[in-house]
């Protein structure tokens, strides 16, 4: 395989963190570059002692992001940055030929009106929003095979998404009336030393946030709205649980055909039209399976098992397991990921190895 | 105040242990009796260390439960037993003139028909159900003062009913739709040795469980129709995370007088009698207020707090907090227990303190 | 008993909530004023809810410090602030006739210079060192009953002094060659918005830290050189682990009259002198008996059982146990405390009690 | 690289878990058999979810453990037994020509008297101990390299032996008096479902065990000793944290040609023989460096940095630093490794590629 260079701007945040760890690890990629205004003139050890006695580590220094440089030593550049931030990164060194992997927010939204209202400033490179493509491999892998920007999704969105998607798109559940219930580990809330995300106000804690509008839902709901055809609004509930990594998304749906407990979907007219339970438990299982049965990172949980963060923290893999409950009708889709990997950092390199042409679990399994 | 002996049968569990804690310090009850066959003979102190310096644990050494010393050693008997259990030790401790209160499942189900299928086994005493109480003291307050046997409620009934039952008694929810994800800290399972429940297996995981029909729907289904006055289904998913205690509840549900998106209320019939959302958002808070301003064991959180099981844990305070949704029209209600204390012990003693006809903080503030 | 007015200067930092919670349930302290420039205008259940519906909390609100305003509020004064700026407070407070309890390290250690060499400034009030009495109880009750000035002892120091003071005394242990190795949970760090005390910095994470000179080394050989009547020189490493509260420390100690192994020990001349490990061990427990079998929260573990600080979290109690290793001759000693109750505000309300002439358990059992 | 088949005899514990998880990434190793008498007949999916999807996971089911099969299907086999159990396999197993590696007790002790001593049963194969390589490559790499029974060393001596060999090796640190305080992870205790290791009763606790005799002290003491050139006998203290993973010690020792304060050194006979403290510092970093700078698993810190758990965990490098306290003269040694990695299974799988003459750190790094 050919290899490429490739650099991180913004790498001490926990992403970047672990963008280091899966790029010091993969066979074609050679990083050569990790910025940090921060950390700037020192070693990647010093910061990260993990790493310090990695052979591909030893020469890594954190400089000052800067777009000639990064040109220079990169063709491919990730950019793990605050939203805003990254734009201003992408748009010059797009010029400079550089492949750009963003896993900020801004360009995942296509609409930049959207993006102002749950970003609360104006897009910074509208210009390019028609040219970044979404990464979430397994919905654009041929438009990620070609793509100079790739807008890395968010880690609610993936876990969210992976399981909505197929059956929106065979119309299997109603797209009115989703409800994403989803609880995220700390590390979500970035390396920012905030009270909130001391040790002590997370551990031996539960508490939800950010209801009812979490900036997340620009991105879920043009997703959503794009595998149905239709406007898709979803009522969406994130949680802070003490763990450092994962996110666990409980999804509440109404199948179409069935007819579902007090009138919570019911889209079919007649009772003749009501598909018998085990039909619609069939059709979900298909549609998954034809999804994602060939899917290195998605694990369909047909038997008793159900998702559980500590089977992917660490991995790039997630876990998606359903039930139809016939006392209500109700399908309940449970996912598990880790928010760092496949929820950013390997879901961005999983777009990097489809860009390259190098072989997609390179560097992931 | 006069005084009560009071005994707990089978207080080696997390509960159990918990009911100690709280009888130990209450200045009315007296506890003169701990039971638990596998620690019979050993002092309390030994098995619980943290009590062996209380002055009131010193002569209190764990006995062979027995319903004539029992009888003989206290007025009221808490059981802290196994369903099915606690019903053999229930019936023949009222025989002697006990009055009983008990923790488990066997007398909180009114209809031993529905017993039988969630608890897969007869009832063992369905003679006594009339008489049983459900010891929700915010619900049932009067008839907890007369009776001789109170069904404790359960930790997850009690953080779904008291956000749910004021709204369902006001009409102001739709009874039909209603979806209640739950997260629970580890002691929820008891103190048994599974490896379910090892530390490595819970600490940094996250996990649904009993997806769909977990035992505690019988009670919450039957107390919220009684509320609402019809039959109630809802749709339950517990998760476990890595707590020792606590219960968050996330509750989803339809305003009635709302055009809710997407059809999951709408209960009213031409958009005329649609009442604007700021109308439906102060019904909602006076309801709660009417109901518990006054109760001193329920916190409402009006202005942007949310509930945070950190707040609760080692109190029998439960936090309510709920957001009405411009996007979706739907109503979200969080609240927030110590799954040991407001969703078990703290209630149980709460109950005690009624019967008796003590100030009902007593001992819990 | 006669009630007294009660402050907390810095009452939003980890040891001022809990003195907050302390006083709170206080029968005979009337807490009427808690300050805090941060949160200065806001009420004590909006910042902290668990307080929020407590019946006592409900008129507080956070106040500027202001040492006229105190004074009138107040006959005591809890101060729970930085070192340097507790003494600022204490001096004016003294003059206005208020008793003074301070939580900082101002005041612990008698000579300014070894202040100044641990605490790198001036000591800022000089003139009241000789007034202030250092808080343990268990070694100077009765000069706390007559104090103005209490120097209220660190949560480390508490943990190694209670178990070393007795056997200094007694002659049982060479004051040389002591080693406390003690572990601590994150509240000791205090309620600082730092990376190192990020959950995800701190969760699954066990490290030393301040090797080899930590700033309660001053107070700690202080007392112990006090205890030994000699100079005191101990090797202290503190390190953190991942729990909210608790510090467990494990001493390793050279008992006089035994052969230690090696040469540890061996005070004694000849081997004509050297006792039997039973005779010594019996000593040990005598001593140990003597010192602490009436005082209320100390617990000495003789039988199997070792220190677990899940047993004195949230509660004023410290535990004791220790071992005399046949192999080495060494003595292990090995203590449990809450940090913040017994290694900071419980131990700060034992004294309040005390002062005032309460009963000594008063509102901490 | 010539590859090898592989197997593992008790694959779901801990221990094979891991084993498992490095063998699949293992280029040169084919994991051909796990055994479980528990589990056999079900797949390695099933049992652990996170390995499902692994391409090299597929086909592997547990089977029974059988030698005759075993010998059929591996050519190196791992034991990841209880003591007593694992010899009972290795006997046969080196007799059909496989290579054993070992990680349970049973073939580091040399001497079986002191096996007996300290594992209360007799040896199952003391013929077989002459044979057994202590499998610590970094001080037997050769004898590794031919051997065929590898006894592969524990967590706590892992993290006890590295720190120290060297040092003793040349002489820089009295034999006598070294005191090794541990601290582990509950992984350490196994995959039990015992009481003591729910997370209920780890969580939020702290606290020694197996004070003073722990089983790994025999094993410790015989490498020191060899080290050392003379008996050691050493004083060790093992605590439980909450955390998953990880093993921090912290090591008081006493430099020799230094003046320890109140003689617990003190090998130099008059003042004038007394090395400055920064000679004694510069011997043992040129000591440290001349044993570990080329390792590729030991990483010794220089700069402030001190060991962490996080930084070592999911990877097979001990983390090693040193102080030299000015005050007592004394050396603190702290070392922090992954009980699961460094100290069990990666150390295994680094034997195994000495055995097979693959590079060291295949599939370690």
């Amino acid at each position: 395989m050919e290899k490429k260079q490739v650099a991180i701007v913004g790498a001490s945040g926990y992403s970047g963190e672990e963008l280091v760890r899966l790029l010091l690890n993969h066979p074609f990629a050679e990083l050569t570059a990790v910025t940090s205004r921060q950390y700037a003139g020192r070693t990647l050890g010093e910061i990260f002692p993990k790493f310090a006695n990695q052979p591909r580590a030893k020469g890594l220094r954190f400089t000052e992001p800067n777009v000639e440089s990064l040109a220079k030593e990169a063709q491919v550049v990730f950019l793990a940055l605050p939203h805003g931030l990254a734009a201003e990164f992408a748009a010059p060194l797009l010029r400079t030929g550089c492949k750009v992997i963003d896993l900020s927010a801004d360009f995942r939204v296509k609409n930049p009106s959207v993006y102002k209202e749950y970003y609360a400033h104006d897009h910074p490179a509208p210009e390019l929003l028609s040219q970044a493509v979404y990464g979430l491999p397994e919905v654009y892998r041929s438009k990620i095979q070609t793509s100079t920007l790739i807008a890395s999704p968010g880690c609610y969105p993936t876990s969210i998404l992976l399981p909505l998607v197929p059956l929106l798109k065979a119309g299997l559940i109603s797209a009115s009336g989703i409800i994403a219930d989803s609880l995220s580990g700390v590390s979500g809330a970035g390396r920012k030393a905030e009270l909130d995300y001391l040790f002590v106000e997370c551990n031996e804690s539960v508490r939800p946030y950010g209801v009812s509008k979490h900036r997340h839902l620009s991105e879920i709901e043009q997703e959503l709205s794009l595998a149905a055809g239709e406007t898709v609004t979803i009522q969406f509930t994130p949680h802070l649980i003490p763990v450092n990594r994962g996110i666990l998304s409980t999804l509440y749906l109404a199948p179409l055909g069935a007819v579902v407990e007090n009138g919570v979907s019911g889209s079919t007219g007649a009772p003749g039209n009501v598909a018998p339970l085990e039909a619609i438990s069939e059709q979900i299982a298909s549609c998954y399976r034809a999804a994602y049965a060939q899917e290195p990172f998605v694990r369909l949980l047909e038997g008793k098992a159900l998702p559980d963060t500590k089977n992917v923290v660490g991995t790039n893999t997630i876990e998606i397991a359903w039930r139809l409950d016939p006392r209500t009708g109700r399908l309940i889709v449970m996912s598990a990921e880790d928010n760092l990997v496949k929820g950013a950092s390997g879901q961005a390199v999983q777009s990097l190895n489809i860009m390259c042409g190098w072989p997609e679990t390179t560097g992931l399994l």
